[in-house]
């Protein structure tokens, strides 16, 4: 694969400068109409030849458009990216629609340390899995993902970098991770095959180019980088393909009629639990704070199901620098430029502290799909989408735990009502609240769904009787507990 | 000051339910209309008394909406920000205009410091200097600044830890720090006080609450919260203070015609020296990286003086994970949401990396200025505001420079009848450029006043020949690798 590359393919200096300039002009061009679109642009090189993705990345940011281009290195990790899971970096560098992201490096880093033992197998195995899932949901929501591969045989690169060394004027180029690179070269080639054929996908395959010669090499990518534009944007406003069918049965559903609503508990009781709870979660989020134990908790429920009262039972319990509540209301202008899971994973918190989410990433699977904001299409592939998110916090070493408020229709009914009657609760209660109460057997097939496709080991679903709100609160309570001890003690 | 608050002042529990729910409406109401305000809110939260102040924040995200609200609590500086000048934490940390954010903590803790020996007077100068420049900042742009110092006498402190530690349901709220905090108390006064009279400022004085009877805090600050921002809404639309009159006198001018545009280089001799320079760079670079010094380049100059070419001159000896280029165009609708500034701190580097802004902030002195986008107070203002800005990159240690290119008015009409004769460049040139250079004599005496009143040992302003291309990269590269030189040798 990679030698079949290795062809010695040159452009002349009169080649070149024949076709550099039209060349230049179609990228400029495709670029400004790309603003226009609606999919944004991932453009991804990797390669064996660090010195040619070095310049290849220079040359980009000369021949296109600088604004709206950005180019992230995936280097060592920063502080701040090995506080989160991996790819964290990853969603952080996601282009908004319009525009063109570079990444560059990262490929061969993780091969080089696979090879050196400073990875196992298995998690070079997890890596991949979770690139895949990325590389799937981007395209599926409609990204361009254009990949290269840097390729040069090992003696024209040990030629190079001889002859570098040789010339003064040349010789900072080269350093000492060159020659190291250099000797992994053989092994690594297996390893690089197989996983450049697993990041093969329909619509985005692998350009190995050969970077010997650099006129060859530049003009090659941007020529690929033209052609994959301007087919792309000439089938833009194209249908979105068609629904896959929903493989959820509704049979055996019960995660909402299992629920015994009647649960209660009297305000005596519910103080003094209240009181232990808050005072034990105190300390497991001082120790977790000490040992950089992230929470992750997801509210989601009826509208009026308590909410809000809830997550205040937990914030009172935490040091008010250790935790961020995130209300998620409807996805912004700018956010809208991105894959819907952006937002959540721009607002992961650094080690040791907790986020709480009053509703989340659940939404493309309940009022989106209910409310037909999302094709059927996308909401179907969501479940593996969050599935991988949330494997991907848990693999972190995150505790993760998701809370469905449940209530009865009619218990909901008296709270609006007296949200109504309670001045400074009044705007907690809107036309859309009522709207949505109207469709309240769709909303429960989609918890239905939900609770029965994303419930896993590591990132449970509970879903919480909340006709009693006091109930409610003990109950959360007592998982969020029980789940960061134990998340403390597998740490 | 602080013991002139301690009245012993009380909020029985009747009182409180009379008050709260309409003091409820009245402050949603106000963050409701806030929204469509043209203005930042700012609430700071201060005080000798810790649990008060975690208490008061979760109170104050009760009673407003928490969507429209961002708590950030100033503990330890994290990595990440402990890689940028001080207070980028805290321009992370600005809202937007139309919605509110708490700082809570650090002051006392800047406080502590000092008094350990951690921090010496003359550090704790410098931090309540740039303090203060920062809130003369925000306040000179529209910010509602809401200060509150929570007091409490040592006695009732020590008498409250004392039986929160008995009360086995609230001890979890006490730990060691509380205890060391009471024992500074009396040290800490004069300090505080002193901190607290230089930060009062003309339409944000502190407000001082006593901060022991819990009911009486909350209500008190969320009253004056109130009223500040019904009173400050009551004015919004109102017009903007009349323009300071402009110190500079034309007298003197020289930075632009003390250049000699006549000088030049040849061919070959730009050759051996670009790649002396750059190899030298490219070095220096390395070394930086390792000893995690950041560099910022700030280029400016006149439309085609060709700050594109030579910022290319200058990233082609760096390694491509090592820096990046900025390119500051007209502010986006999200940006125009905050202080002209914040986008420029918004993306300082991460140590050892350097940025190169391409067009920067003095656009509030140059185009903002000459184009009238900016009123006249709000550009006489910007000289300091930058002065402070930059004067706190250098306190970091950064190594700062800043590019003025220079041309001839002949030289840059060739140079655009020659853009719109090449293809890929004729995007380059807009109607806005031959506007521009109409108005060439208000530049030149904007660049003059800028250079005069912003060019400073520590940052620099270069005003570079630039009618001969090669000249002016080689004369650039010479500048930066003798500062970054410089900067290493005394970092």
């Amino acid at each position: 694969m990679l030698e079949a590359a290795e062809t010695g393919a040159r452009l002349s200096k009169a080649e070149y400068a024949e076709t550099v300039p039209q060349l230049r002009v179609d990228l400029i061009n495709a670029q400004y109409d790309l603003r226009l679109a609606d999919f944004p642009v991932i453009v991804i090189i990797a390669g064996d030849d660090r010195l040619a993705a070095n310049e290849l990345v220079n040359r980009l940011n000369e021949w296109l458009d600088a604004r709206y281009l950005r180019t992230h290195v995936l280097g060592d990790l920063t502080s701040e990216e090995s506080e989160r899971p991996r790819f964290w970096r990853l969603w952080q560098s996601l282009p908004p629609k319009g525009q063109i992201a570079v990444w560059a490096g990262g490929l061969f880093r993780q091969v080089h340390a696979y090879l050196r033992g400073e990875t196992t197998a298995e998690e070079l195995a997890t890596w991949s899995r979770h690139l895949e899932s990325l590389q799937d949901q981007l395209l599926a929501d409609g990204a361009l993902v254009v990949k290269f591969f840097l390729h040069s045989g090992r003696r024209e690169q040990k030629a190079r970098l001889k002859g570098a060394e040789r010339d003064p004027e040349l010789g900072w180029r080269v350093d000492q991770r060159d020659w190291a690179r250099l000797d992994e070269l053989a092994d690594a080639r297996p390893v690089v095959e197989r996983l450049l054929r697993q990041f093969s996908a329909p619509g985005s395959p692998w350009n190995v180019v050969e970077a010997t010669d650099a006129r060859y090499r530049d003009v090659t990518v941007a020529r690929i980088l033209r052609d994959a534009l301007l087919a792309r944007l000439a089938q833009a406003g194209a249908p979105p393909p068609a629904a896959a069918v929903s493989m959820f049965s509704g049979a055996g559903r019960s995660a909402l009629t299992a629920v015994d609503l009647a649960a209660t508990i009297d305000r005596a009781e519910y103080r003094k639990r209240l009181n232990v709870l808050q005072a034990r979660l105190h300390r497991l989020s001082l120790e977790a704070r000490d040992r950089g134990l992230t929470s992750v908790l997801a509210f989601e429920g009826w509208d009026a199901a308590g909410k809000g009262g809830t997550i205040r039972r937990i914030t009172q319990a935490l040091e008010a620098g250790d935790y961020r509540v995130i209300p998620t209301a409807a996805p912004t202008e700018e956010e809208r430029r991105y894959h819907y899971l952006w937002r959540f994973w721009r607002d992961l918190p650094r080690a040791g502290t907790t986020v709480i989410y009053d509703r989340t990433w659940y939404g493309r699977v309940l009022v989106e799909r209910v409310e037909g904001f999302a094709q059927p299409g996308e909401w179907q592939r969501a479940y593996d989408e969050i599935n991988d998110f949330e494997e991907q916090l848990a693999e972190r070493g995150y505790y993760v735990a998701k809370f469905w408020l449940h209530l009865s229709p009619e218990e909901q009914l008296a709270r609006f009502q007296a949200r109504a009657d309670t001045p400074y609760k009044q705007h907690k209660i809107t036309d859309e609240d009522w709207r949505n109460r109207e469709r309240w057997d769709d909303y429960a097939e989609a918890v239905e769904e939900t609770v029965a496709r994303t419930s896993t080991d590591r990132a449970p679903w509970y879903v919480i009787p909340a006709n009693d709100k006091r109930w409610a609160r003990i109950a959360v309570l007592e998982a969020v507990t029980k789940g960061l001890k134990r998340s403390l003690r597998q740490a």
